[in-house]
């Protein structure tokens, strides 16, 4: 026996893993209740050494000394949005086979909403919560970090939040917008529209304005806005600000902008679109200039759905794995439920592009 | 002044609508509080009374003693389903815009997890519930009792449940479809296809078994299918069992019985499609016999979409309005919160038929 106090009996606290760290207690605390910031040398530390005494948060044991609740909360952005409900199907079914039931609520892309939801949230005592938040900066983040402190694990679904250290699962959109472009690129194109762009009102004259205004507004746009441009450059294919269409995210205005871009005196011979508006936007403008695709015009789209299947000619598009994004959304939050450490990662899923006849070569004098 | 004794100050009590009435305190608290069963009669009595004394229900006073909640409580039956999507967007931006929140579950069809969810809202004290319920009869509808007993007003929306008396907000089923198939007769055609039916094995051989299977089923389910009847009896065209489709209501299984009737001696000359998926499904069995709408075979479907304007030639579809359903619904009991007495009517709004380019006339021969 060496002079070494013995452990007391009973699960290892947090106080033990910041001395087995050599950490303070305030940081052990923060890394392993996934708030506020620590570096990323410290937070291995304490990581290493709770794993090392096999440190357990078990945020629910917590909420069970206060009656317990085995709910979840989810906050989407539009639950309108096919690609939303089919993400919470996903955390439902998963959160329902480890017998918790899930409260949903829609904010609309409202960030007021958001806050409203995360406090009825925090009202209702939900065990843990899933956000796809329209937060994108530092000064956007409170609510999420009032939630946090009051020890209601946060796991992000969809969208980073680069100013939060926090567990999230992604989907890797600018890769898949990268692929998008690329093919329509291999398939002769070099006038490749962008629908949409930011929601700004005059399109940025360079590219580097273009991805500041992207940063400012939702992680997925700008992902969807670096891919186009990442496969423009690899191709040697000069950025055109005219080929972006910008401002409010509607259906009328994407008919509006592709208009004008099959107008141009070098028109857009292809289109790339980010939502399934965009793409029916698109397709409306294209009918009314009496053009046809894949003849006078490719298209490439997110996301995939039964009606693209069905188009004539069916549609390319680019398919998300919406049941997997939200049943590994829920898998990471129940487990930090029931005594995983959050780790901050980021977990990041892949797109699938199905090939379909949407895409050809440009018109020979388009 | 007469001898009568002078009402206490304050507003009035039930045993004062009940003495008003001339019934007893307990059926005006069934009366008023919306459960259990009360004659018509007793129930007009009970509601002159109260409109007479000025009686306010209050119920949410009643939640305010106990804590204010300000959320409504939503249940419905897919939120992947465009339709119910749009329902809650419409209870989402009433609720809101006359201060309450909203927490929605979604129960997949499923009669357990209604359960559930109901369960979790009275837990969770939302102040009143909306229900698209899967309920059917009075052996399912014990969760819903369960709710109005804790004093919980339920409205229910786009379902309505004969055994139980209640406010419910509905759309025209049977009118719409009756319309739609009118429609499709109008043009010429007696060979129409019904996607889909009761989810049975075996197709029923005679109506009224149809009709008894329907009735097992979801509401709505029933009523299209009356409506397709209705217009069949108008024009007096005999109702032949192969062309009604049974069996689980996924895309794959519309595709399959379409392929069927268009395989038919007599074929199908024209298609009625209840659901969304049940119109992608039918399309995919067109094409893969290398058929055309409107030449080959007319079609109509429920719901309309950004999708069917889009699609070549443009699709004449069933246009529900989801929005105001949903944010009738809302109304109806938000003004019960707010002290209106429940009515129990049955609120019922009209669909529309957007009349595109899927229907002409049969083929000379099909």
């Amino acid at each position: 026996m060496s002079g070494e106090r013995p452990r007391p009996s009973g699960p290892p606290t947090i106080s033990e893993v910041a001395a087995e760290a050599g950490v303070g207690r305030a940081t052990a605390a923060r890394t392993l209740g996934g708030y506020g910031h620590v570096s990323p040398e410290l937070k291995e530390r304490v990581l290493a050494a709770a794993e090392k005494l096999g440190y357990r948060a078990n945020a629910l044991a917590r909420s069970m000394s206060t009656g317990v609740s085995h709910t979840l909360g989810v906050i989407v952005a539009d639950i309108g949005n096919p690609f939303f409900a089919g993400v919470v199907r996903g955390i439902c079914d998963t959160s329902r086979a480890r017998s918790f039931d899930t409260l949903v609520l829609s904010t609309y892309e409202k960030l007021d909403e958001e806050i409203a939801a995360t406090n009825v949230l925090i009202d209702k005592r939900v065990d843990g919560m899933i956000i796809a938040s329209a937060a994108v900066d530092r000064s956007t983040v409170s609510h999420i970090r009032t939630a946090l402190d009051r020890g209601i694990p946060v796991v992000l679904v969809d969208r980073a939040v680069s100013s939060l250290e926090l567990d999230a699962v992604v989907i890797d959109n600018r890769e898949a917008a990268r692929e998008a472009v690329e093919t329509l690129i291999t398939a002769g194109h070099r006038r490749i529209g962008f629908i949409w762009g930011p929601p700004v009102e005059k399109a940025p004259a360079t590219r580097r304005e273009l991805i500041a205004a992207a940063s400012r507004n939702l992680w997925t746009d700008g992902e969807r806005l670096r891919g186009y441009l990442d496969a423009l450059d690899d191709a040697g294919i000069p950025f055109d600000p005219e080929l972006v269409m910008v401002g409010p995210k509607v259906e009328e205005r994407a008919t509006q902008e592709v208009a004008r871009m099959l107008a141009l005196p070098q028109r857009a011979t292809a289109l790339f679109c980010t939502e399934n508006d965009a793409v029916t936007g698109a397709l409306r403008a294209v009918k009314a200039r009496k053009l046809s695709y894949p003849r006078d015009v490719s298209l490439i789209g997110f996301d995939d759905s039964a009606w693209a299947a069905v188009m004539d000619p069916p549609l390319t598009m680019i398919e998300q794995p919406v049941h997997q994004l939200g049943s590994k959304t829920a898998e990471v939050l129940l487990d930090i439920l029931e005594g995983a450490v959050p780790r901050h990662e980021r977990h990041t899923l892949r797109a699938r592009l199905i090939v379909r006849s949407s895409v050809a070569p440009p018109p020979a004098s388009p």
